[in-house]
């Protein structure tokens, strides 16, 4: 799987809302109502991440979760991250 | 609760095993077989966190886990964090 380009990067951000393009790595931030909420998401996204076999670089401080994907093996962006970045707004979406 | 010294913090620092004391928190990581097994652990210490009413501020990548422990009302570290942080060593420890 190749790195995309940073215009087809941009071009496929458009498509998702909240998602940025920063220093090699799409990023996005949710705030949940505390942080039992927000640990049943990553819990979610977990299981989505392994039948994906695509992992987030992710953090959480209470109810803030911080996700940044990327693909190490091309040090870049590729399908695979936007894949499971669809996966995630779906879950996020579905609370 | 109050805040604790340094040196109080570094002598109960000497208790545990790969903790350290780094800008007003305290912190340590650790290593796992795989992503799953980063997150089975990650899941026991989430419902820990909630009974002690006490949470980290942590993030993984892939098989490692990184947590940093303070307690944002004092602006320092307590002795709920070294609660929570024997409480996570008893998890890692007990897999």
């Amino acid at each position: 799987m190749e790195a995309l380009s940073i215009l087809e990067i941009e071009r496929i951000l458009e498509q998702l809302d909240g998602w940025e393009y920063i220093d090699g790595a799409i990023e996005t931030s949710f705030q949940f109502e505390n942080f039992k909420e927000a640990f049943t998401i990553m819990t979610r996204i977990a299981f989505e991440c392994e039948a994906q076999g695509h992992h987030p670089d992710w953090s959480n401080v209470y109810n803030s979760l911080h996700i940044r994907l990327n693909t190490h093996d091309v040090e870049g962006v590729t399908e695979k991250d936007f894949r499971l970045a669809r996966a995630i707004e779906s879950i996020v979406d579905s609370e």
